[in-house]
């Protein structure tokens, strides 16, 4: 029997998927991919059959437990089984229900790791997490809890809120009931590492006004220090943007097979 | 001019990069990199000079100034040029100091997010830093502070501690007094995402334990509802690992061209 990779595909465009990842993709005989994974990086693994397990929404607990049982059934097919999902799995990303199910069908697994939405934001506006100085710690939070209630918290120099976007106006209200004050700088991303992504800058008091732009949209709101532009405007309106997607081979395949091998297990 | 990429290549093996991040590599004229960096990164950028910007530590303010300078002069000759850093700039990279020199130089950059310690190390042990249920809010923190005073708070479900490794009696202290319980699981991992990483499971009372293990290496410390297994023992002990790097070429190099371009800029 072979095994489930579990799989963190990034918070957007498929090359920010890790080169592990885009490895496992291109060895595996079926994809369970999130709705919110790039399409894009179906061209990582053209040989393998890819089943969508997002569209009937992750939030219905009956889902999840049908995935869990699909993910069984596909590892017992043999070959290599993937479980994409966006951003990091370790992350908000239901891993644990996933990883339970698994062992208790004795299939090995791995989860190979990715960059989370909130890491992708800050690259997203040239603004960092942690500041020298003034930002010792940053907390990434579901103000969402399992009932369906609103809550928050100040514990960290920046939080990152993480599927917050419909509920804006409550989370300030939130915030602010939480000790953060109203002038405290919030910015939301929408669609963070996405070529469509939105950003704009608020307070903390005025969190609200964002619901008209993001709207609909996957959303993370960083609120405290990590808001804060840098000094000398190191912001996302610079020209800066990627490279083109097709210097890829050149840069890969070559050295490719002198990487470091496996590591051994302890 | 050409542009400054600060690229995150995250914590460990050089297969952790992202393919965005690989790529700009395979067009930069010359590559500014940690000490932590895997030196097998050099092989995605064999046309490019690469000089170790680490050596001289980056605790000292002089020396971060000196890099802040190279990296200005650098981007001044033309063509890419890459400031790399271990796990993802954004936490704890010093990413703003950076920033701040090249925006002061009116030299455009862009930030390419990477996989942090946290997550890599999460993904090792197979053990969710969220828990639908239990675990609502992660914080990443770095004990130290400018000062060299240590501190600790208790601000989110799971804690991950960087750069805490050789002061982990001092921190289990700290712990205690923010409100932590000496029986709180506590896992250090040091070297997470490198083949010869090490992990250990602990209690916050008896954290001081892992210093023999982990001394000298670059360490986390998951404290809380992160650190605990998982039911089912989905643990670190399972028999899957990495497949191996001699798939790369086979995986990305035929389909790359088709990934999507270069995001528009708002």
């Amino acid at each position: 029997m072979d095994r489930v990779y579990l799989i963190g595909a990034g918070p957007g465009s498929a090359d920010l998927i890790t080169l592990r990842g885009a490895r496992v993709l291109g060895r595996s005989r079926v994809v369970l991919h999130d709705a919110l994974v790039d399409e894009q990086l179906q061209v990582l693994g053209p040989q393998a059959r890819w089943v969508d397990v997002g569209k009937r929404g992750f939030t219905d607990s009956t889902a999840q437990a049908r995935i869990n049982d699909l993910l069984v059934e596909e590892a017992r097919g043999g070959g290599i089984v993937v479980r994409l999902k966006g951003g990091d799995p370790s992350i908000f990303g239901r891993l644990d229900e996933e990883l339970e199910a698994l062992a208790r069908a004795g299939i090995a697994c791995e989860v190979v790791p990715g960059v989370t939405a909130a890491i992708a934001a800050a690259a997203d506006l040239r603004r960092p997490l942690t500041r020298r100085g003034s930002g010792r710690s940053v907390a990434l939070v579901t103000a969402m809890t399992r009932s369906g209630a609103l809550v928050a918290a100040r514990g960290a120099d920046t939080e990152v809120f993480y599927m917050a976007g419909r509920q804006l106006g409550a989370l300030a209200g939130r915030l602010i009931q939480a000790g953060w004050t109203p002038d405290t700088p919030a910015t939301v991303v929408s669609r963070a590492g996405w070529p469509d992504r939105l950003e704009s800058d608020h307070l903390v008091g005025t969190l609200e006004d964002a619901c008209v732009l993001h709207g609909g949209r996957p959303t993370v709101v960083i609120v405290g220090i990590g808001a804060a532009p840098l000094d000398g405007g190191a912001t996302a309106s610079s020209e800066a943007g990627p490279v083109s997607a097709s210097a890829l081979p050149n840069a890969l395949a070559p050295p490719a097979p002198t990487l470091p091998a496996a590591p051994p297990k302890p």
